[in-house]
């Protein structure tokens, strides 16, 4: 069997957590399996490179800073195979020139095109455990790229895919995807499956246990995700197409506080106008999430719309410098805003999912400012403070004892 | 103009120092010349690196020491590229495998082999200033390998070499190259000018200015170097094939505390035994300097010879361990010994050298242990706690005030 086994920053932020991932690849490696790990950079390296560099300019180069956080993962990967050398392991590291990891040219941002796996398969045949660094790619240029926070759930699955590996281990500091955040529900349940559609919701909402674009990758080749705890041996979630047991009407309840909320007040009621806005904000890289157009009066119209809470000072002044074009008669904001988003594949097919929770928020006195619904989930926008209150109320309401979780 | 600049670790150890390396590439740059910029890793961190490692396993894998150790030029020059863009310099830093520097395979002591130009001469001629990592290369397997310590230099003199630069720059804490260490002998004065074999026979006895290879390489390829401060903008001593100044008997005085004196005693007096010896050493990796062979008596003789401090203890197990084949009476080792030299081209013609040195170390009450010559230089080894001592009296002896000094 072949095993593409992921560990993050934290779980080899020092040499007892590193000795600790050796011990468990060794194992699998000793029950006769092929075993490829995937590293992040130890601990708050990358944070840390990233500061040293700022000190120089706000706006370093982007293809250096590539050059500069590569490094990162590349300690991880030699400080690994060096721990499971003093076991008595045969390992080699591997950093994205020798896989040959190719990626598009977008530093800071690329996307995988191709990775190359003769190398690692040589490596494999020779019987060795084969590290590899994550995060990062070769570009056309030979240039280092980077893919971006969370990268490394990428480089994973991205490797189980091309090696056709059996089974890709996700191993983070929690035990699995659970149904909210259990430091906000203190009842949350661990989920045993969930679909790849319902963990993208879940991602994208703020569910930070895998990066989203690891699970876009897994959706599209099929790769069998297991996230689960590096700490100990408890199971953990398999996310896959279909889920065998019975769909849940609902998988989980998410939360995201980086969101603000933008109203443009007073424009014309004409064609054109929400499409000079959004593409405005497109051009200056800003993603718009919920978007609420009212209903035109007077010859004018509100349009309001959420950005994230990082972006909004972008938005902000993009919209007073094009104002000339907008004719907005004022732009007001709102960062007090938190979004709450039910998932679930099962209510595709299930009407009252969207009564229920709207229920269970007017019963804890929660007011709903936007709505936005897609297949598998509602998303509401409240005030941020009453993000915990609201999260706890729609858990409650959804998630009943039963045979489903683990 | 062609130019290659390198500087060592403590020229980029912080924040402060990467920028005044960055202004005086910047104004090399802006006088029109074409620059190549050489780094070390910035300060302490091959250390760092080394005793992190050193934690998982007193002997971690060459290999994968290669890799991890590699990582602090990256970080160096991608720094320095950032450096010189927050400057407004265009800059691009590239790695090994990007120069695509190859060398042979030895892990922690490649030599460099080939050294491709193309990526070089293409940034070069885009208008930038090309960064490029120190100390390291690939080998055959695309692996990473380095060049040992200082092998910066060497990296500096090869891309000097390949590039066919007009002048090979080597950046260090010091003015350039002293008659003697400045520390032990406070009149000692900088040289303007030394021929290639004068600075080989001073670097390996212990002047620490360049890497032994750097000037092997210098001299096989006919490389002008000049070793000059990267503090100030003092001229700094040019290392080339013929000096144009009238040779000087002797150009410089250095010591070597790094050093240990072996005595076997009473081995049979019959062809073959110090092959035997010096075979089993050299197996060992340990290199042999100074050796002395008693003349032999009632069968028996005596053989004493060097080898670094450093190596003692390998060497004298090694020793133990095949007394059986070797037939000693008895080994002994003294550390507290030291090597001090007088080098001079000009010695060649000139038979009074050494007893002039003699003389002086006589007149001070140093005792003479062993001897050792080359073409142009002369070496004693004396009691460790003699050095200084010696160093300045020979240094007195031979360094008159004259117009050949800068």
């Amino acid at each position: 069997m072949l095993v593409v086994k992921k560990f993050g920053g934290s779980s080899v932020a020092d040499k007892e957590r590193i000795l600790n991932v050796a011990k468990r690849c060794a194992e699998d490696f000793q029950k006769g399996n092929e075993v490829v790990v995937v590293l992040s950079a130890m601990g708050k390296t990358t944070d840390g490179l990233i500061s040293q560099a700022l000190e120089f300019t706000p706006t370093p180069k982007k293809r250096e800073m590539d050059m500069l956080l590569a490094t990162g993962e590349q300690v991880s990967v030699a400080m690994m195979a060096i721990a499971l050398g003093s076991m008595g392991i045969p390992a080699i590291s591997l950093n994205a020139f020798q896989v040959a990891m190719h990626t598009t040219s977008e530093y800071s941002n690329a996307r995988f095109k191709r990775i190359d796996t003769e190398r690692i398969h040589h490596e494999l045949d020779a019987g060795k455990i084969v590290i590899v660094t994550g995060f990062q790619g070769i570009n056309k240029y030979d240039d280092l790229t980077t893919l971006g926070r969370g990268g490394s759930d990428t480089t994973a699955v991205a490797l189980a895919a091309a090696l056709h590996a059996d089974a890709c281990e996700i191993y983070t500091d929690v035990e699995g995807v659970y149904t909210a955040d259990p430091r906000i529900v203190p009842n949350a349940r661990k989920l045993k499956e969930i679909t790849y559609d319902e963990m993208l919701e879940l991602a994208t909402l703020g569910a930070k246990v895998l990066h989203n674009r690891s699970v876009e990758m897994a959706k599209k080749y099929g790769v069998q995700l297991v996230v689960r705890s590096s700490l100990n041996t408890a199971e953990g979630t398999v996310v896959k197409e279909e889920t065998k047991v019975e769909r849940m009407l609902v998988s989980g309840v998410a939360s995201d506080k980086n969101t603000a909320r933008i109203a443009i007040i007073g424009v014309k009621d004409e064609p054109g106008v929400a499409f000079r806005i959004f593409q405005l904000l497109a051009k200056a890289n800003i993603s718009v999430d919920i978007i609420l157009q009212s209903i035109g009066r007077n010859g004018t119209k509100d349009i309001s719309f959420t950005v994230a809470k990082t972006d909004l000072h972008d938005a902000l002044k993009v919209l007073e410098e094009n104002n000339a074009r907008i004719g907005a008669e004022k732009v007001e904001a709102d960062e007090n805003v938190a979004k709450v988003s039910v998932v679930g594949a099962g209510m595709q097919t299930n009407a009252g999912v969207a009564s229920d929770m709207f229920e269970a928020l007017y019963n804890v006195g929660v007011n709903i400012r936007m709505i936005a619904t897609s297949d598998i989930r509602i998303t509401v926008l409240i005030n941020e403070a009453d993000v915990d209150k609201a999260v706890k109320a729609v858990h409650d309401k959804f998630m009943p004892d039963n045979a489903m979780f683990s």
